[in-house]
């Protein structure tokens, strides 16, 4: 059971969503569990914001955030977390399964901010949109008929996260940010945003392109690998400034004897 | 996790269901979790079956059974759990906690029909719907918004019905069907269906007219509490006619007494 504190930090984030009815569903299952933050993601129909299947959530809905890009609505978090059933592809992250999603949430410490992303109705989210995400929660779904409408997988993770669980203190078995070696509980030092990981992708690549890392015809697929690299690495919001530091000096170094030659 | 074949003795029940979207989208949930038995009673729109939203539960909706009553439809049954929220009545049945449900069920027997009954849109089941339940599921809301939209709510029961639970053996610590002394696993005698109820409940009241037993005023809600407590008894298949039998012997007696005087 999230405490209502806890489920403030969680931020519902619908990516490019076609039917305001699932928007507004999303928003009353939000209201039904205790959820109050919800972003909307480059939204195909202009008048959503009126929804009428929002029954008890108008307000929720009215004080949406829209943003234009996922990369945008999730600057601010720390932890990332894709959903969708592992039906046809090979995930890329780390996949924890919506029944152990609440104890883990809650094992994070308090700075933490977590969205909770959900992809649009017909494709789900993209490689490209998990790209930007840290874990990948799977609703375990019958392989037969894997494919969930939104507001009923928005109603499904909610109803996980804010229902007593029995504590499940083994953890979690399986790679995650939170199995290095690192000791969170003795560290005071926050987890990186999404904002500072997609700065250091951005000087990275510029690095990568500046030391000719990789052939053009590469950087598409390198760009992908690195989103998913530096949020495996679990970098607090100390570590970024001095990783960046690092590849700035780099660039700077590099730019200057390749002007003095 | 339920197995497939515990999945196959569960009927989802939708009561009086109002919008087709919405019997469609928990025909979707059901294929989305593994469930194939749909009753629909008393459904509003005739062409409910080609409801678009039954996505990939297009034969499970064509194959839905249809009743006038839920009387009908839950006659074969022998477990009818109804689900709601506790916010704006205090339930006459014991309730079970949503979260429960499914180690509740598991530990049941394997010859035992569960219903699991979900009420209209606006205003969910009704007293009398209830009065054929013998447990109410609550469904964990807030107490702001407590009304969930019909496809989600049945989205958030079967996820829960088909996931893996950690196992839960201490029992549900409150009144319930199995609470009594009796000892289910040592019974090879199933438990009464709804019909059986339904048939006892009815020479119950001819006998209790027959002598007189209570006001006329008093019938109908003398009636709602005879079903409710034919249901709490917990009775098996044997014990059905052996009670028939008596009020039957008695009405018997009492007919035949009244044309001797």
């Amino acid at each position: 059971l999230l405490a209502d504190d806890q489920r403030d930090r969680i931020d519902v984030v619908l990516v490019s969503p076609r039917n305001p009815l699932n928007i507004g569903a999303a928003a009353r299952a939000m209201a039904n569990f205790g959820f109050t933050r919800l972003s909307v993601v480059d939204p195909y129909e202009p008048h959503w914001r009126e929804a009428k299947s929002a029954i008890g959530a108008e307000d929720l809905l009215q004080n949406a955030r829209r943003t234009q890009t996922l990369k945008d609505a999730v600057a601010d978090c720390t932890l990332v977390l894709g959903t969708g059933t592992l039906a046809h592809r090979k995930p890329e992250q780390p996949v924890i399964p919506l029944p152990l999603l609440a104890p883990f949430i809650r094992e994070k410490e308090k700075s933490a901010r977590v969205a909770l992303v959900f992809g649009p109705e017909k494709r789900g989210l993209t490689r490209e949109d998990l790209a930007l995400c840290h874990l990948l929660v799977e609703i375990p779904t019958h392989p037969r008929q894997p494919s969930m409408n939104l507001g009923q997988a928005v109603a499904v993770c909610l109803y996980q996260l804010s229902t007593r669980s029995t504590s499940i203190t083994q953890g979690l078995g399986g790679p995650g940010p939170d199995s290095g070696t690192r000791d969170r509980a003795e560290s005071p030092d926050p987890p990186a945003t999404s904002r500072d990981l997609d700065l250091l992708v951005q000087v990275i690549e510029k690095t990568m392109a500046a030391v000719n890392y990789s052939a053009s015809i590469m950087r598409n697929a390198n760009h992908h690998d690195l989103h998913l690299i530096v949020r495996r690495l679990a970098l607090t919001h100390r570590d970024v400034p001095r990783i960046l530091g690092l590849f700035r000096r780099i660039l700077w170094q590099f730019e200057h004897r390749a002007g003095s030659r």
